[in-house]
């Protein structure tokens, strides 16, 4: 009986412990009436938010956490309708009405189904201000206004069609562009008209949706802005833990041509992590090393706030170009990373929308200068100097510089290949009107470069050896050059020598 | 000494809950006799058993649960003999003696070594029954008994063998069979007499079972009946755990050809899954949406009894399919859901035993009309609508179904390719006596629609952005057209056009 | 009040029967000196010596441990001066200045950047002996001593470059073998004068290390010894935990060639693993079958001392190959273990430095005699009877042997066909002077064996379906045969019959 009595004393003071320290505050009348029938008709995300801090802490209090490091909302001061409840459906999807394409009449509000970064800036402005001048907030526009990029995807999303013989390639459809590239890169959601949906609680008016469903990290938003927070900070929990842990960031960068994530699985940083991390705290703000985690994330290198002992290590950003200085993302080739984050700005001598010329000398205007790359460096490697030496550090850069510098010499050849074949005529060139990306040989090439020498730097960056080897690494990359060459001279002796190109 | 007195009394209260909770039955003294020597000899399995409910409850007991939606039982009754007792090796292994081919006599008992379906049954008939429905049931039978189906296996597991420099083809072995496509498909299971094995408690007879050992999910065992419970719900724990969590479907659902656990991994369910399971209770029954889990597994999908605030969300099914529309693994084409499991008396136009015609059209007499298909669809898209709008679901549906036309479509220009080589006689196609599934170009053909027209149906069904691009989908796929062609173009520029084929 | 005082008091339990298990030494003054400065200028490893037993237990107290199965430590005595003292920075550190050629003068001390096999054999002499002995101490000197291995590396890693219209290859550099093959078999790390680095602390002097930084397994060390334990019991916590879960294993044994790990995750043991894994014990020693584990990982199997019930099922050994009968990783042929794990001793017939001849055959002398593979194959069945039958055991076994068999036939297929291309002249092979590596049809081959024949008997060995059919399996095998011997009968078609080759 007494065993029985203070275990419930402790499970009651463990309860009570939570409590205070995270109920504070009290739902909307608005936000009450949504969940009143959400709660029956999509109960998942209900339980989902309930389990969310903003469930449980108005915008006020999230202010008056003392100790700046550990504040989690950036905006020095909220509308005063929010200071008195936590932040509820109500709260995020009435914001903006106006601005909202996307608004419509639902059981007498003024509802928008798409919550856009500049509704979550009401809260998290800095976070807003600095995802607008990250890469990934351009990911549709810097893909889909590129018209070499474009092109490219066209090639590979177009549907090949069989008449007469031959194979013609039909342009890619909007749904086809929105489940293949767009899925990653973020759609533009716009609305067409009204629609008359059947639901669980009858027929009801929405407007509809295109290019919706979509969490693409690009995504243009029925209010104009750009981005969806929610591709790492789900809906409806919007948690922290969950965009510092590296599966969000394989949702997109796992495949052959950005393998970040899988390169990291296979790194002493992803092994440490396997191996560690269920011991780890990924609530904690700030994140503090040592105590909260032993070894880095994707989050903990190029996003978060580190501390130790009580000092800053890295600032929190959300312009994740900050902390880099090369983009070893190459097309074709790795270069100094773009300065500003709408990359279709650049153009090279040949008048091409490319970082580089195709003999991979840098266009440097729209580059970063060596003396910001060093800075870009001097940010991101004061984080692995928690952890390791100065000699280890140079000695890991400088082997990554040398592999950015080799692959990229054998991106040269391969496009001297390519080159080749489009003069010869084996293939139908840019210079004869055709695209540089949909032909077999051109799809080598691509390989070669997107594929094999992306992997081989990616795993050079992180130590995940066979991602530089065998597995999409120099053995793929060798490969695929003596492919070409070997292609090349089947065409060369197929050829009759008199035959003029 | 008081601090130490009370984490020991808190501790005996811990253990006491549990003892309450779980142990409510004895094991019997057949079971006392097999664990006597085999905890000894194999005890691994002992200490799995013992973690297993089957050890903890009388099957009574496990009937007497008031709640219907908690029991895990679907017998209305169980044997007299069963019911004093825990489920131990006895219960299972010494049941139906006359049924099993593999009965014999081991220290007094009649003891069979293969528990299939048709023992589990006196407990959890309706889950055999539904299983008996199940396509995966019908695995071995629908690979091995459709002679298109086994003639590719034969292409791909035959042993290539150089001679007089020519490679011929010699037919796979039973082993060779047994440790590739029946891996999964599960082989056949019997009986060769009787053999002595030197063993630790020195020579003892046993059956001498072929094919063994097999948890494949379509097995034929030695009592006729067909699957391996093992398969999902490990040996000897037979956790709903297990199956509930992914890794379990990813055994025989990972590879290129069905990716659905490695799309789901970067999918945001997966990722949800990644981040935040180790909070979730994977042992509940039912399973309690938002109170258990908060983000879908394979098992919540396709099989799972979901419920919200006591709701039924989705009722339990163990016939898999009952919440499928399409089969989108193709072959070569995604089609409607086959009526039957048995898809061996699927015969096209052309007299192939395949749902499709080789143009793409389906073979409606087989296959779920449009209206069954609407209510199939209904059932898992209300799984959906638990945390999904209706816009939302209707906009991925439409999409995926826009993806399976469109793969669809190509697959068709694949099979017009290979077409092309057979009639110019380029490759030995089935006209000419060979098979379509054995040379180089008709490999890349069934690449094509094996692996990227698949992986990218998956992507789509599931949001799993890459494996849609550039990890086996649209790159790939248009690749392999490509090559296709150049094949092709190569072919013909080396064939004297006077030349008549 | 009460609640909160039992709470505390229930937290002071915990924390002083931690303290009692762990803390039972203290720092030397001298790692005392190190920790001052590196808590602020390397905290993260700070930190995660202050996790490891290390920084608990002194050497003394690990030896008095009474059981020696529990024991953690091999050394029957350790010098006087780390008796008193918890194993910190400068007990390893500092430990052999004169055999260490990268000792250097830090701050007072005669400190060694790299720790070695031979620095911790203070403790673990039996450890580092048996490593010694082990195959993967020798993966530096068996990969770039053997003239065929090292001719391969380069064919893969050399940069290839275009000029005249040609594709050349310059052999790769130092620091590109470092970051793609040494990365895992371990680089020579040598000392290149002293240089100043300028630090967080200001202007250092350090030794220029060369090779370095590297912990791949057959590292040769400034002072001449072989291996890195951090490979797998990384710095600084050197958890045991770490080493048993196979992802530390998957940093090297993930890819193509060797996908050990990739076949682990979707078999039923990796299952297990995945579903079961987090209420396991891994830090137990001995490791407790069923008590702490219900699964083997890849250190069960080969490398682990385990238990049931006090008797020990297999003895702990950091000579792993002793555990192996086959060495199914076949170069190109599976062949059985070789006795010295120095394989560079290795001549076949031919003298070429290989296990077999060209032909498949093995070169006895230098393998296990069948008696030796037979008492190998015994050690490892002992750990699989733990809990399977003799018969499944069997079974699974005779399997094995079958798919090692029937690969080797498909390797002796490939080989003649790329043996066809060198006497045709269709590529430029080792008897006209060539690399057998680095053309096209010739790296067709490489993958024939290199990847999928070998993924092909991983899966075998291990119960990994798709690894043995689709994913890199029996598919790839057969169409990259059916590939080659498409390009012969091109090549045959282009050259005028009258050429003689």
């Amino acid at each position: 009986m007494r065993a029985l009595f203070l275990a419930s004393i402790l499970s009651m003071v463990i309860a009570f412990t939570s409590v205070e320290a995270l109920a504070v505050g009290t739902t909307s009348s608005d936000s009450s009436d949504c969940i009143e029938c959400h709660q029956d008709f999509t109960p998942g995300i209900v339980v989902e938010w309930e389990r969310s801090l903003h469930s449980q802490r108005t915008p006020k209090r999230a202010r008056e956490v003392a100790d700046e490091l550990e504040r989690r909302i950036s905006a020095e001061s909220t509308p005063e309708e929010t200071e008195k409840f936590v932040v509820g459906c109500a709260e995020c999807h009435l914001l903006n009405p106006e601005k909202h394409e996307d608004t419509f009449e639902h059981n007498g509000f003024q509802v928008h189904v798409v919550v856009t970064p500049d509704d979550c800036a009401v809260c998290h402005p800095v976070e807003r201000d600095q995802y607008a001048e990250n890469l990934m907030a351009n990911a549709y526009h810097n893909l889909m206004s590129n018209p070499l990029y474009k092109d490219m995807a066209n090639a590979i999303n177009g549907t090949r069609v069989h008449s007469d013989g031959d194979i013609t390639i039909k342009e890619p459809s909007d749904l086809t562009e929105a489940d293949s590239c767009l899925m990653c890169h973020g759609t533009i959601v716009t609305v067409d008209g009204m629609e008359t949906k059947n639901t669980l609680m009858g027929e009801m008016d929405f407007p509809k949706l295109i290019g919706w469903p979509n969490q693409g990290v690009g995504r243009i938003n029925p209010d104009g802005s750009k981005g969806a927070c929610t591709a790492c900070h789900t809906r409806h929990e919007f948690s922290i833990a969950m965009a510092r842990k590296p599966e969000t960031c394989g949702q997109c960068h796992k495949g052959p041509d950005v393998p970040a994530y899988s390169v990291y699985k296979v790194s002493k940083h992803g092994n440490l992590y396997s191996s560690a991390s269920s011991k780890w705290d990924f609530e904690a703000v700030p994140w503090k090393l040592g105590e909260d985690f032993t070894a880095p994330t994707c989050a903990s290198c190029h996003i978060s706030l580190l501390t130790f002992s009580g000092e800053v290590i890295a600032e929190r950003t959300h312009r994740m170009n900050d902390r880099l200085s090369w983009r070893i993302f190459g097309l074709p080739y790795a270069h100094a990373r773009p300065i500003s984050p709408d990359t279709t700005i650049i153009k090279n001598k040949a008048g091409l929308p490319l970082p580089t010329e195709l003999s991979g000398e840098p266009v440097s205007e729209y580059l970063l200068s060596d003396e910001e790359m060093a800075q870009s460096r001097e940010t991101i490697q004061t984080i692995c100097l928690a952890c390791h030496s100065t000699q280890w550090k140079d000695g890991f850069f400088t082997k990554l510089d040398s592999t950015i510098e080799v692959t990229n010499e054998i991106t040269k050849a391969a496009t001297a290949l390519v080159a080749q074949a489009w003069e010869k005529g084996y293939a139908n060139g840019p210079a004869t009107g055709g695209s540089p990306f949909d032909e077999a040989i051109e799809m080598k090439w691509v390989k070669s470069w997107l594929f094999y020498a992306n992997s081989t730097r990616f795993a050079a960056a992180m130590g995940g050896a066979d991602y530089g080897v065998f597995q999409n690494g120099r053995f793929q990359l060798s490969e695929t050059i003596e492919e070409m060459k070997d292609w090349l001279k089947i065409m060369e002796m197929m050829t009759p020598p008199s035959d003029e190109k």
